[in-house]
């Protein structure tokens, strides 16, 4: 079988149970970022890679320093679905031979602007030749408080599902130059019991599923609730991907005390109830087209 | 000008010190791993990511069980050469969706069997689309005692210059089966005081400049000394590249201490003299051609 037959989640599902998994090791694969216990501490360490790979993730005639500010930030925005402080990042640049050395540079300009926006270090650099396309991995370590940090598994049911920002349309501009959730999700885990949470890279429409089936709940949504991008309709919201907003989980009990110090404390982006979680066990007929998938 | 016309080094050199770098970060780009404090700890952690790509770093038609080990391992040999402890690794997978299912699963085989070998687990696996040849990226995180890890910085002029194993032909086949010094790299700094040491991953040619350069030393090298693999000339030890051998500076006091315990401990394993760190301002004529060098 192929791939292309197979999505991303349904393959690392079947590769991954194989694989030892020590007892300090608090989340693993199947949450945003891995999250390991440190002796002798107050917080846990939390693991991420990710890469952006060329005519997958940006053009060949993108702008390279906005190539290099995505590619840092998508592993800074699972930090900031698990409530975490990134710290260190190693790149990894694959790049052919005969690209500029103007363009490499230029990469890294936007990796550095992205990691100064957060405090984090790039203590690492590794390039490698390629014959394909170009691919910038970048891989982040950083700390959470041992009681703070937020699994994709915590949801109860009756739980409330918000959003941050507005979804749709990231490919029109947005995807190269969006700003990681973390300062809003430290906020949300310093001031409300934040029960599960998840950043939407790859659309509502897997994302959602993945954080309900993480945390053995169903969902219900509103779809005309779902704040939309100029432009976006309610299925770019569902599919698109790569809007880098949390989705989270937060008891109801919650819902005015948090509308009305969020506007307070981010008056310019928006806060939306979509939906709630709901027992496993209900039946919602819900026409979900698959948000953006990998492979297929 | 084009990457093909820079070293790898000079690149990351030009690169590099641009980048802001905080107070807790004790090693960065430019040694093996990335040290980093760990605050209430006696630990230190390290960081590293590594990449293997296909047609560069092992043919289409490789075992890919091998392939998912070289892909491990090679990090892993930058634990050894730090004296560190790895213990958890993040796997990014870039594959065209025309491969097999079959073919993954091996890479996984190999990635999980390598990790075992070193009491490493496997935190996280992402997969990524590509239009191009195949990359297997690993980074890993560990740990090593504050007081005992080794940079490639601290080398002192009269230290002898040792490695372990024997050199050139890695392609013949270690490259893809080697097994990294770890073991023999934690004897070493448990008994002895290993002033800067570096993983021979680019070849003597290569590897040698740049520890001797971090410690700011000159060196002289008896190149009929250099232990050679079965079919390998001095040519193919200073030049083949992938040895995966440790390169280490210890003082001359200590040679025949180490030399008599090394061989009761590893009697199977090699350990030779090839030279010496010498001041730097000594002139050393030497015919020292390059070892692998990317993008070259």
């Amino acid at each position: 079988m192929k791939l292309s037959q197979v999505g991303e989640d349904r393959l690392l599902e079947q590769l991954l149970p194989s694989l030892s998994i020590r007892k300090n090791v608090l989340a693993a694969a199947g949450d945003d970022c891995a999250v390991v216990k440190l002796p002798q501490s107050d917080n846990v360490l939390l693991l991420k890679t990710d890469c952006v790979v060329e005519k997958i993730h940006f053009e060949s005639a993108t702008d390279p320093v906005l190539v290099g500010w995505k590619a840092m930030m998508r592993p800074l925005s699972d930090f900031a679905a698990m409530s975490g402080l990134p710290q260190w990042a190693l790149v990894t640049l694959i790049v052919p031979a005969t690209r500029s050395t103007t363009w490499v540079k230029k990469i890294y300009r936007g990796l550095n602007s992205a990691a100064k926006r957060f405090g984090v270090s790039i203590v690492g650099g590794e390039t490698s030749n390629t014959r394909g396309p170009a691919v910038i991995s970048v891989s982040v370590a950083g700390f959470a408080e041992k009681n703070r940090w937020v699994s994709r598994g915590g949801g109860k049911a009756g739980d409330d599902l918000c959003v941050t920002g507005r979804l749709g349309c990231s490919r029109c501009g947005k995807h190269l130059r969006f700003i990681p959730r973390i300062n809003e999700s430290r906020w949300l885990t310093k001031n409300f019991s934040i029960h599960a949470m998840i950043d939407l890279s790859d659309g509502l429409g897997a994302d959602l599923p993945r954080l309900a089936r993480v945390s053995k709940l169903g969902f219900k949504i509103d779809l005309e609730s779902l704040p939309l991008n100029r432009g976006a309709e309610i299925r770019n919201a569902i599919s698109d991907g790569e809007d880098y907003e949390l989705l989270f989980a937060i008891s109801p009990r919650d819902r005015a005390r948090l509308q009305k110090s969020w506007h307070k404390k981010f008056p310019k982006l928006p806060l939306t109830q979509i939906g709630s979680f709901v027992p496993p066990s209900s039946l919602i007929p819900h026409p979900f087209p698959g948000g953006y998938v990998h492979f297929q």
